[in-house]
Parts: structure tokens; sequence; C-alpha cells
């Protein structure tokens, strides 16, 4: 795939919670699938704590890396919430109101009777320079710095926001995949497994143990963004599966 | 808390079924469940593919940084399986064949009339100057060398060789925990906690917004390594808390 087709992203999660155990993330499984649909090559993903520091030192170090950073949690009105300040300080800007974040959680604090506070008008302070990411389960916004996009850690909001963000994002070329089971462990394919992905550099091979409750499967699975290779490599991965359960004397599982 | 008794750690989860989606991590919360109990602070969690350059900078980065690292995955028996080629070559080591591993390994093979191949062998190379992780479910150990300790994948596997790690490891002073639960959002407490946070820099204050069916919650979680700074400061969100239910005039939820 030339550098032209590929378009790569980094995955930044914010938020002491997900690193004490509290909180069980979901929502990198969740951008993983989203980019993987795209046809986009989530590369990295970090945690880190709510730290100012840490945010903006792992955020420098992502956005020099990949076409597409996206970054979840840390965008609420608490004072551990610092993740708009963290993104401001990596690119230099300032961190004023945003008129137009103010008006629509303004017009949605109406409709419910809540008090305009301090606390509440931090989720209106948008980076200078920044687009804002509406979305349709929040009235705050997420928001959109050069190649940085900035999200809510709730997963349904992080959600909303990441099919808002979909259309105006650039896909590589899409890869397929072909998954081939076998009936028998890593150790009898992984050397002519080896072979055939040295043999096939185009089509990345990766091996999966299953551990089945009175046999061992193995899930091969196979990635190329070129359609015949893929197939060529199948079949030939295929082969070597058939070849492994004869050895064994065994039937092979269903075909997928 | 002073250095000395502050005990960090970083987590490496190595697998392109991460990022890809295919696979939905389980390990990182794992892990941060586990260094929490040991009073261990997990700082960072990254995931990256099965690129050796990848896995060494990370390495390389995390192991300067941390008390502790743990890595996940990559040491199967596939040509994708390069963990502990990376290991090494962070070290600067040679990684040969260890001969207690291939003894572990041939006596589990053995029992189950499982050929001895290339392939599988490959479980048994291990960098030179590491200790062994003995495990109770798989025959095919982990090691630590230096600060890294290099675990398996497969979930279970990964939870076997951590017990088998925690008597190993030197635990922090252990950081204890309050939980005082809202009523109203975080719009509201953000104000008050934010300076109560600042009263009390010893107590770490994280708000959670959580929706429910038909009303707002809020959780806030106090962190301390100091159990009677950790009551004052609850007592005082406490107030805090209750004030607010009382100007809106709702009911306050259940005490934790």
């Amino acid at each position: 795939m030339s550098s032209e087709t590929r378009v790569t992203a980094g995955l930044l999660v914010i938020g002491d919670e997900i690193l004490s155990g509290r909180t069980k993330d979901v929502n990198i499984g969740a951008v993983a699938d989203f980019c993987t649909d795209l046809g986009i090559d989530l590369t990295e993903v970090r945690v880190i704590s709510d730290d100012m520091d840490a945010i903006v030192e792992a955020l420098n170090a992502l956005r020099a890396r990949y076409t597409y950073v996206f970054t979840t949690g840390g965008i609420g009105p608490t004072h551990d919430d610092i993740t708009a300040d963290a993104v401001a300080r990596a690119f230099g800007v300032a961190l004023p109101i945003n008129a137009q974040a103010r008006a629509m959680l303004e017009a949605r604090w109406q409709q419910t009777g809540t008090e305009v506070n301090e606390a509440r008008l931090r989720m209106a302070r948008i980076p200078e320079g920044a687009d804002l990411i509406v979305n349709s389960v929040s009235a705050a916004p997420g928001f959109r710095i050069g190649n940085v996009h900035v999200m809510a850690g709730v997963p349904v909001i992080m959600r909303a926001m990441l099919e808002a963000l979909a259309p105006t994002l650039r896909g590589g070329r899409k890869v397929q995949s072909v998954t081939v089971k076998a009936a028998v462990g890593e150790g009898t394919l992984g050397g002519p497994l080896a072979a055939l992905q040295a043999e096939f550099p185009d089509v990345k091979m990766g091996s999966y143990p299953q551990m089945g409750r009175d046999r061992v499967m193995t899930e091969l699975v196979l990635r190329s963004a070129d359609e015949s290779r893929l197939a060529l490599a199948a079949d030939r991965v295929r082969t070597v599966v058939m070849a492994a359960h004869e050895k064994a004397g065994i039937a092979p599982p269903d075909a997928e």
C-alpha cells in the first residue's frame, strides 16, 4: 500500500478512572472498529491520567506521527476535566468561551431549567481556531483542531461524536480480511505460516489461539488491501491447514 | 506521598488484533485492578501493533520512566509473536532457548502427545538473564528481565501470570477510596469541588457523570493514601452534596 493511501490514527484515552480500574474502557474497541470500517489504520493507543504535562506530551507525540488523533475523556465541567486546557497548550492557542458552544449549552440548560455557572461554562471553552463536533446526545460539543479530534469519555456520547466526524475523515484503501479456522494448535501451524508470511508480505497474517472446551483451535486472520492477493494467500493457508488436519487425523472445523 | 513509597507501572499491550477491533481488550482493566490492589500506581498504558521497532521504542520509553513495566501479548509460537525478540533487542541481550522453559514445555508436550517443532520451540526462547514467570494454566512461561514483566495475551493465562508475579512486586502505600453519590449533575458540583480539591491536594478527587434512566447522577470518588485526610475531605464533599440537594429540593440518593 503506498503512503498516499495509508491513513493512520492514534487514540489518546484520558482518565484516572481507567488506570485505577474503576472504569473499564470500552472506547478503545469502539474507535478500533470505527477506524477499521473507514480503512483507517489505528496504529497506537495511549491511556494516560488527568495530568496536564502527560496529556500535552502524548498529544504532541501522537499528532506529529499519525494522520489523525482522537482523544476521549476530560471535557466535562469539573476541575479534573483539563483536556481542552491541555490541547490549547499543545497547540499554543488561547482557550476562550466559544459563542456557538455557549449558545448550544444555554439552549439546552434553558429547556432543562439548569443554572448557568462557572463550572458548566467550562464546557464552552474551546481552543481558538477549533471546529465544534456537535453530537446528538449531549449539548456539550467536542472539537477538532489541526488533526486532533477531542471527544467525550462517556461511551454513548463518544460514539455519537464519532458518527458526526465520519463524513469529515479521509478513509484509506479499505483492508479486507479472511478468517481460516483450524482444529490444531498454533505450534503446528507456526512453521508453514511463517513461510507463507514471507512469501506474501502484502498480506498480514495473524494467528490467534482459542481455548475450546475439549480441543485446541486456532484462528488465522489474513488482512490485505489487495483482494486478489488476499484470496491467493487464503487458498495457500487453507492448504496448510488441511494438511495439518490430515496429518493429525482429525476432521476440519466448519468452514467460514 | 514521598517518592520512596510511590511505586509506578506502565503497561504495554501488544497486538494487531486489539488495534483492528477484532479482539476487545480486557487485560488493561485486569492489570489496573491488580495494580490498585497492590498500591501500585498504573500511570500509562500503550497499545501497539506486532511491530519490532514500535515494541522496542515503547519498551524503552516505559522502562526508563516507571518502577515496573508489564507487557501482554506476542509470546506464542507463530511468526507474529515477536515480543521476546523485541525485549532482547531493547535490553541488548541474546535470545537463546532456555533449558528450564524447554523442559517445562517438553514435559507438557509429552503428556499431550504434541510434536516438538521449531515453531513450538520459539516459546522456549527467553532473553539472557531473564527469570521465568511460571503459571498454572499454560506450560509456556512469561519472563522478567530488569523491571519488565512479559506476559501472555490470552486473558486467563495473563491473570495466572499476574498472580505468580504478585509476591515478587513491591507494593506502594495503599491508596484508599471513598465514593460519594450525588443526585445532581457535575455542573452543579464543579465549582465547590474545585475549591475543595485546592484545599486537599493530597486527596485526589474525581467526578464521574452517570446517565440514569430519569435523573442525572454524579459519583465523586476521593482517593488518598492518608486515611484521616481522606475521611476529612469526604465529610466536606458530603456537605457540598447535601447543600446542592437541598437547593435543588431533591432527596439525596442512598448513602454508600
